[in-house]
């Protein structure tokens, strides 16, 4: 089974904002083993979207469609579809109640005539019901394709994907068994591991793929199996797993279950009922905002300081002018003393500090651009690394974020 | 001008990435004035490839594509683009003197043949240097298209679209003037704003559009205006601003130059010499991160204090315990405690503090969920709001944190 994804929206071509909806779609759809041919972005114009439409209808059997439901006016999807469908909008009732219910607790105005209006929908489509927002889901069917609508506000889609398409599709659907691995590896580029493994990769099946996923720093290996009987899949890739991770021993760092690393640190962290807590300089919050980010930080994750100048380290995280004097802001010494503080001054089982050089300009440190100190303490040990990221800041940043948490979680896996 | 945009990769169709390079590149073209008319992401998979090739040669001037230029085998883009060409590929030698480079001063490890193979480019190809990574910019012509190809890095594409692709084309074409005006509006929902100002939209003349962007609390109107006249265009949008300032007083927050609202803050901190810490609890670190993604974040931002517990309020940000327990940890009396003493303790001039319930369960505080009160604080006055921001941990986290940049940023104007 094959689906296309259109994302509707001048706001979308003129850069606006980033298209998220489209990769959730695609990674929840390719779970149940539809894999999805293209994904098209188009204009909020009534011909070029009918275009689109045909032209998915000649690709797939499943179109799904984000975007352009608002309440203003430059949003014509609904009207489209209504044409492309031969059809007319007329009002649901449990769509207008649902808006009226939204407006009453949450926004607390009263509902105007726009926000009504969004309960017209084409006579011929099956409501998905929206919890979160105004603009309802629509599922209609065309000559074999199914057509689904869907909000453009992201947490909307991801709920109505979630709670009504898939369920929906896997009712009227019997898919192909499909089987995903993830390997998550760190420390070795997309090239050295392709290299090392490519007599692996030439002598995989037909019907098993290998994909190389690199993001700052780490790369993910993803086995991926499709076929009709469930058995084979499952002997092969457990067989093909147990030739591929001798291979990769030393840089594995376990298999990824669609969680982040923070998440699955999350996990381990409340099985265990410990606690960590970060000193930031060079992540500047964001190994914070990553663990918050998950619903349930707060049985873990006790807080941060991020301690962006010399003054803040010294005054705030207590580190001693003498260590920051006599081996620079940027050292391992100071990464240490920032992790041991914090660990005692959150009362906690593990800290994670960071102190390093994101550029774009080398500032009065002796550490050159892209060096970051990682530490990491816990009630009896603390030890640092020195780690160089490139010359890029988004790029610093984000790899000694991720460097931080593959170091913590290893420690927390140590026995 | 209409140019279309091309992502090439498996991994974008089975959402193992968000395509976050359209975006970016479309904001650019806009600038200058070329229009984008579809974004089309297709598989790593040479008959699709050329198929989309095609299609983006009968609708555009300018295709630009990105991806698909890694080192690893499921990367076939570069031969596509040869095929394309009726060309071949051969070894570009300024581009292997800069892979060497980058190898020997940040990767520090032999460079491997793989990824001297990025040095081979399309012999009918002009090389768009990268400075940051292996994989080329390809410039190409067919039929007065270009093709420009671009590796997938986020932050490689970047570089090379403001370093060269667009110097180059704006050497190339006259472009038409093209101005953009956008409103910052926070406070009133699309739909409201939409009813209030249906006549200025109605009555806008045919060369200026108007287009609604809303996200998550806020609303930029932004007017557009394109044409060959630079006097008629500027004078218009002038008078177009006049007329619709009035009607937006209340909520208007200040023009956005293409910038987000805490580097916005970051501006105005640097030209006055003051100076921010943040102490979070709901929003878990995010302002820390948002401030300091920005290059020279550390002349104004101190630091933060990310306190997730009640016992980190109490022990590390000295919160009384009185306070807490006479109002619980989600009120207004905790939020401004919270925003005076992280003030104290990194001495600084302004102090933003979170504290709220962002879900998804109610926890044991007295407030409901998605209540959050932010408070403000500075050497003379401290005060704090209550805001309700609804039921969804991602919506309630991300408008905590950018109505407390809204309210920072008014209090750093007020005179």
């Amino acid at each position: 089974m094959q689906a296309e994804i259109i994302t509707i929206g001048d706001e979308i071509l003129i850069g606006q904002i980033v298209d998220s909806n489209s990769a959730f779609i695609a990674k929840q759809l390719n779970k149940i083993g539809v894999s999805v041919y293209q994904i098209t972005s188009v204009q909020d114009d009534r011909t070029h979207i009918l275009k689109a439409f045909a032209e998915a209808e000649s690709n797939a059997d499943i179109v799904i469609m984000t975007g352009g439901l608002g309440p203003t006016k430059d949003d014509i999807t609904k009207k489209t579809i209504a044409d492309y469908f031969d059809d007319t909008l007329k009002e649901d009732i449990l769509v207008r109640q649902n808006i009226e219910h939204l407006w009453e607790v949450y926004v607390k105005r009263p509902v105007m005539q726009v926000n009504l209006d969004q309960a017209l929908v084409p006579s011929k489509a099956s409501v998905l019901m929206n919890k979160y927002g105004s603009a309802p889901g629509m599922w209609l069917e065309k000559n074999n394709t199914i057509f689904i609508s869907l909000p453009g506000v992201p947490y909307e889609m991801k709920a109505l994907i979630d709670d009504e398409v898939i369920p929906k599709l896997r009712s009227k659907f019997k898919f192909p068994y499909i089987q995903h691995k993830t390997f998550l590896t760190y420390g070795l580029g997309e090239s050295s591991l392709a290299e090392r493994i490519e007599k692996f990769e030439d002598e995989l099946p037909e019907f098993i793929k290998l994909a190389y996923l690199p993001s700052l720093g780490r790369v993910r290996l993803r086995l991926s199996a499709k076929g009709d009987d469930k058995s084979i899949i499952s002997s092969e890739m457990e067989k093909q797993t147990k030739l591929l991770l001798p291979q990769i021993a030393d840089i594995f760092a376990g298999f990824e279950e669609d969680l982040s690393i923070e998440a699955v640190i999350g996990k381990l962290l409340t099985e265990q009922q410990k606690t960590v807590a970060t000193a930031e300089s060079c992540t500047g919050g964001l190994l914070a905002e990553r663990f918050t980010a998950n619903a349930g930080a707060s049985q873990y994750f006790k807080g941060s300081i991020v301690s962006y100048t010399k003054s803040a380290k010294i005054n705030v995280l207590k580190v001693s002018e003498e260590i920051i004097e006599k081996h620079s802001v940027v050292s391992g010494e100071v990464a240490e003393a920032m992790a041991k503080n914090v660990l005692q001054l959150f009362d906690t089982d593990f800290a994670i500090a960071t102190t390093g050089n994101a550029g774009p300009t080398k500032d009065d440190t002796a550490e050159d651009l892209g060096i970051v100190y990682i530490a990491i303490a816990t009630k009896n040990v603390v030890y640092s690394e020195k780690f160089s990221f490139g010359n890029h800041r988004f790029k610093v940043i984000n790899k000694a974020a991720n460097k931080a948490f593959e170091l913590l979680q290893k420690e927390i896996l140590k026995k």
